[in-house]
């Protein structure tokens, strides 16, 4: 279970400069920042209960609300629905490079990875996948959308085509395995290497931002890449978006 | 000269959808975003002058104004002081590897490139800085805030930090010369390699926006990075900022 915060009310936390010109929400994020900033609330712990904040700052629920808001917005704090509200892991180091694998990097992190299987269908490919696969325009891929988290928490979602008629069944390897290089060995490639890799940057949008668990807006990681088999075969062409509040690329 | 576009009015566009919710200004946007999605404002392009967009669209220059500065932060089109409005570029791909030159990537592209010292100063290397480049903490280190175009258009801004004494005068030589790898040349460095390379996100604060003629809130790829001349001997650690609106970078 995770343990929440047990931080003393003194008077001056429940005496906001009121009148100052400066929101009481406003400074309760500003005060909440500042104690993430000095550690004083850990990376990765629970933050006190609305309850227990109004209590603290002297306000009501909505102010609270509208705190934490702000907070969520800067990539300071994540909301989990039912759980209560999170300060932000430390960036994880992600290699990038010739074997990048999802699953070991954060398994070495002491932490659990998972990828679910958000969507997929049939459909011909269209020019930019088709190019990465070295296929002919309209030959037909396996369309997979996937969330990739560490423990609880989603560090980036993705895109990924893979040729048919090879992995014909390879969405359904996928949803039970959770990750795609065990999909792949399901399938009898039991290696495989990174082709090209391009990287950019973007706000999350709407949807992004759901399917991620960050606040609309905040930056995401772009990573185009391709995979290729132990013959040299296109066998993956993938895009993923990776909240960039909770992964730093580590270019090998 | 960069030309400017007559694109012909059309009655339906003097007939903005007045009074059905959506304001002239973000209607101006959208059809101004949507011609720069089909090229018909090509990229790198002027874009009309506030008074034929006000002509064209039938409304005040205010109102084209608030079109343009949303295009802007959308990161569509570049204001720059006293010569108009532009499309931005498509992305320049930037390779980053064991051998990253921003000179050679920018004129391979047919764009010149150019490194603006903004300033400098001798300082006791922090942590960070001294862990980098192998120094003990407080060892003394020249850095220096750059900006780095290709013709007029920023696509980065950087800290460096280089040891001393043994690059004692590099802010100079750098100055003059308006490159890294020619300043080191200059300091008898013929030849320079990447030790390490990390890549994040994030969003320009209002300075970074100044600096990069960018809108505040844009996305910026962060990459800290650490050289080493032909003896391994760590010379140069930078934090670059790249526009993501501006630079892809293609991992070699």
């Amino acid at each position: 279970m995770a343990e929440t915060h047990d931080i003393p009310v003194t008077p001056s936390d429940a005496l906001l400069r009121r009148g100052e010109g400066l929101a009481a929400w406003r400074q309760i994020a500003d005060t909440l920042a500042e104690e993430i900033g000095r550690g004083a609330l850990a990376a990765g712990s629970q933050i006190p209960t609305e309850a227990a904040l109004s209590g603290r700052f002297g306000v009501n629920r909505h102010t609270v609300r509208r705190a934490l808001a702000a907070l969520a917005e800067r990539g300071l704090v994540r909301a989990t629905q039912g759980r209560g509200t999170f300060v932000e892991q430390a960036p994880l180091p992600y290699p990038i490079g010739p074997r990048t694998r999802f699953s070991e990097t954060v398994s070495r992190a002491g932490r659990e990875a998972w990828g679910d299987l958000l969507a997929s269908r049939v459909l011909p490919a269209d020019a930019e996948t088709a190019e990465a696969l070295g296929l002919a325009p309209g030959a037909p891929v396996i369309e997979m959308l996937t969330r990739h988290r560490a423990d609880d928490t989603p560090l980036s979602t993705a895109r990924t085509c893979l040729p048919l008629p090879r992995f014909a069944g390879f969405e359904a390897a996928y949803g039970r395995l959770g990750s795609i290089t065990r999909a792949f060995a399901d399938f009898g490639v039991d290696d495989y290497t990174r082709l090209s890799t391009r990287v950019g940057a973007r706000a999350a949008s709407a949807e992004e931002a759901i399917r991620l668990d960050v606040a609309p807006g905040r930056p995401l990681l772009t990573v185009t890449s391709v995979n290729i088999d132990g013959q040299g075969m296109r066998i993956q062409a993938t895009q993923s978006l990776f909240s960039a509040d909770r992964v730093e690329l580590i270019l090998e």
